[in-house]
């Protein structure tokens, strides 16, 4: 079976194997306080062009997003999110297990939330006829860039938010869990410096693009930045031996490899793209990054999943079914011709 | 100005102040342990004709509530509730800031939630093609009898709601804040003995029918029994001249008083809605108990406010508006006759 | 049955029953917004000479204390309390169940904390040897005034304390269930003002001083005063009816009601501990307010129970038992003298 | 510098890292779906002899103590530990933060918590002469093995601790984040099979213990088990790529691995603590694994870290101090002789 369900299947991109090995029997103090986390660190913060900016590497997606919303809002707080938002729907309420309500946004297809949607919220409750105390006071908006639609925002849009973030008072956080893939796509006009400049905070996702694991945090703003090592370590993010984050994070920054290997996977991802067009069959969303959403008749689907692996995404109707088909840096040239292959095989035109 | 704005704006039934007043120095044991507490849910249980079930008193609405909701819930599970329900939009997120994400569902402008929902989203949880554990899960089911925009379920519909529920393992739970001018609305075809029947686990509202403050949790299901004393006291709901509590429950319920008062209120409050109709407005949803919805055009409105206190609902479009007009046990005929005057006076029939 | 066990054991002072009658059946705004809320509150700022705080009116003891708490905390910091400090022994750990830990620190019978065991644990903390970021950060000093043991704080002690505080960033938080006894002890030399210089919050307990039930917070630092609104809402403190917390505290604060009779009570205390110590029976706890601590052999204490109701304390050897003898603005001259009748009548001297 | 500070200096064990690396571009399911963790978890229930037990991988050990202890526990129950306990001193409040109260015992220099304690506090709950809903209720015990201090419970005394928590029906849990090195005492006269016999829950440290990171729970109470995995996600323990979790534990537990290497680290770890003792220095407290815990006069300490990090414990007296030195997996024979060597040199004895 050739798995195209997701993009964590695979270890690490071997750059980064190489230097965990090369370096596994150097001592070093624990908790993050090394010399490669250290590196790392200010590696992130040039790509961000942000130098007041703080970055903290976590080990997961679930653990960084609950944590940077717990450690900025308080009790009566809430975040605004897409209703499709991971947090919303993927991570099994762990930000109401912290105690916050998600104030919830109908979306489109892509995923995303526009400014409009923040105003209308943030005037309900500050300008609006209810005494506010009575309902959760929203404090944040969440993002993911890209969504898990795999759009973009791009830079307007990102300005936009910003904008009426600013306006009411609120936090603007992005979850880069595949920020690689949104920085690479090719319709991006945004860059990190852009996502630093305009996000309270922000992640820059390791474990989808081509680390074992772990997600750096960026936070631009000086009140998130107050105290978050406390809350990593409680929030249990804080890895023993953290210079196993620093050590990845250093490869993927030194020299560009982690848009690089993204950019590759988004390569792949569009020509799958094509093949299934070409081929008669319909997006479910339209996406530039390394997530591709199709919807394909059952039976046919039934025949490439004897030797694919994909994500059911959505039943669409009694006979079509909306998949997510994904790439990643380890993706090899070979399983994406052959998937394209029966993708023609089974192909509706040609 | 006469209130019409909502069912708390005086102190206590008559009957119920004299009760606090001939008791008011007698020495009893404090935390509810008293017989006055003893006798209150012993008729209670009469009531409901539930020999197996439990009373407890606690203080106020949105306290109650999220003192079930945790009490039962564990943490990585979730409550379903309409979206307009009480809990998620007018109690500060409490139930969020106990760690508990409230699965919220579309519903029409009765507030009301359906069978069909509850089982769809069961079963899209826990027979779906996602792996359930990333998700919330459903555990207990919301609803408010009546509801906060004024509607009664059937027995039919509760019976169904208890199926679904029994089906897929989830708790019912009612909030019965209006509970009286629910049992004795000219629509309803149930009664305690149905409420404690068909859910888990109900409440029975003092503070809007009666009382100076308290609600009956009436809990059928023995496994929301264990311990919930210990709910109450850490989440602030014991008081400690807990006989407060017994001895206006017991005023309430000794000669059948608490539906007596409501069903004035309820007469008072379907005159007010006749008044409305016949002369020309629109009923934005309608009620068969205490709170009555209409939508007015904004002149007339700001005439009527002159003299009267409505609650701001909905702005209906450019130049209407809809308010909820609310009787209580404490309406006095003389000022709902004033009432209906003055809309017979702007009306714009006859 | 005569009972010393607590001061609840009775519902409010006759005057307070009388304004609770007299206005029951006006109407006026919900959750405080009326009038009489905002004259109570004048009146104890005016008490409290403290132009700058805000004061809320909250149900309960514990409520109101978990409520502060949760709401100037973020999710890492721990509040210092005593070992026996309310909130660390009888509150079924709703400090905890909101999320901070009780850092809490030995004290002697007396109950009380001392500026240098602050001085010591924030040292320990912020300037320790350990990365402080693996512990919980110490921000707030919980203390009682008077304590659980019937102890108070001189002003000397409130104000090192307040030095302590100011000196390592920690919020001093004084628990006033039992203040009126506290401000009208013989050996009390703080007043209202002092507690207002000296706390950022502390509480004016009704529940045990005179009123059917009510904690008065007030607030006067800034910070916590911020959205507390939404605390109170979000943790189930706020009253629908919230006049009655407004009519109570009106009552006790216009005419120096709430010191009197509380002074009243203390006075009888101390009566009825002169008839122990001369009758021979130990002092468990030096009290100067209406909790009295005493040890009685065990088989004395089983006959003076079988007419008075005492709280168990603690078993103090194989037959001798600490208990409190509790007296309250409710307690009468006449049962007063009744027990000091029969201690005398048991004693082993004269 | 040579680092004797803590047993997390180093990366993994070089078959971990072999193995790691020639599956590093296998595809397979993401969340531990895959066939390596569940040969993982084969093995280990193979070593505890507990069919009916489950094993979950978790990626660190504050995040498995907390997800444990909140999984298991109510909202109004809390867990008996040493004040010394890990989660009471040591994970920033971590429990707390998920709601529940550490209810703190004293304990000696060891660091061991004993069944007579657990008693006492469970009977003072449980039949005690206060109504126990106004307090914490106990229904977990929480100890270590290895404790923080090096110690290690014997069979008995897991044995005396296990009936008490039947008694009182308690749970026992065990953070087991230095389990090989207590499996491999000297001293030990326990086994996995009698921690999966006693315990309801345990865990084996992986991160201590040879491997990158990775804890795994073992949970022999079904009760504990149902839907843990949820419990796993929420609280962002769910590692995307679990494999990683489950290579490094079948490296470990397929050829006794695991307490091989521990075993080969306590040898040194005694050979250091008795060049301490026969030169002079004080045993702090007595240890029979990887962690020693010596009193050193400050001059020397100093001149000892020249060369070595040790872990700073405790300041004994004005010129003294308690340091750790602890050796791991990782420890070499030749960094252990020069520490020794070095010792001998600064000794106050021949």
């Amino acid at each position: 079976m050739i798995y195209f369900n997701c993009d964590y299947t695979e270890g690490a991109h071997p750059k980064i194997m190489e230097k965990l090995l090369s370096t596994n029997l150097e001592q070093t103090p624990g908790y993050g306080e090394d010399g490669y986390c250290s590196r790392a660190k200010e590696l992130i913060l040039q790509a961000c062009d942000a130098p007041g900016a703080q970055v903290y590497f976590l080990v997961g997606g679930t653990q960084v997003n609950f944590t940077i919303i717990r450690s900025a809002l308080r009790a009566h707080q809430g975040v605004i999110s897409p209703v499709t938002g991971h947090i919303n729907v993927h991570e099994t309420g762990a930000v109401e297990a912290t105690g916050h309500k998600i104030l919830e946004v109908p979306c489109g297809v892509e995923g995303k939330l526009s400014a409009g949607q923040v105003e209308e919220i943030a005037a309900a409750h500050f300008a609006g006829s209810m005494p506010p105390i009575h309902m959760v006071q929203p404090k944040m908006v969440y993002i993911s860039q890209p969504t898990e639609n795999g759009a973009i925002y791009s830079k307007a849009e990102l300005e936009a938010l910003h904008a009426a973030c600013q306006k009411w008072g609120l936090y603007l956080f992005a979850d880069g869990a595949r920020m690689g893939y949104g920085l690479s796509s090719r319709e991006a006009d945004f860059t990190l410096k852009d996502m630093a400049r305009l996000c309270d905070a922000f992640t820059i996702g390791g474990t989808k693009c081509g680390a074992l694991f772990g997600e750096a945090a960026v936070l631009t703003n000086p009140e998130l930045q107050r105290d978050f090592g406390y809350a990593i370590k409680q929030n249990g993010g804080m890895l023993a031996k953290g210079r196993l984050l620093g050590l990845q994070f250093l490869t993927l920054f030194e020299d560009g490899l982690y848009t690089r290997i993204c950019e590759e996977a988004n390569r792949l991802a569009y020509e799958i793209a094509d093949a299934c067009k070409e081929n008669g069959f319909t997006e479910y969303a339209p996406s530039p990054t390394n997530q591709q959403f199709f919807i394909f008749p059952d039976d046919i689907l039934k025949k490439l999943e004897e030797k694919y692996h994909f994500s059911f995404w959505e039943k669409v109707d009694e006979c079509r079914t909306a998949v997510r088909i994904c790439t990643s840096w380890a993706t090899t040239e070979e399983n994406a011709r052959a998937l394209m292959e029966d993708i023609r095989a089974v192909g509706v035109k040609g």
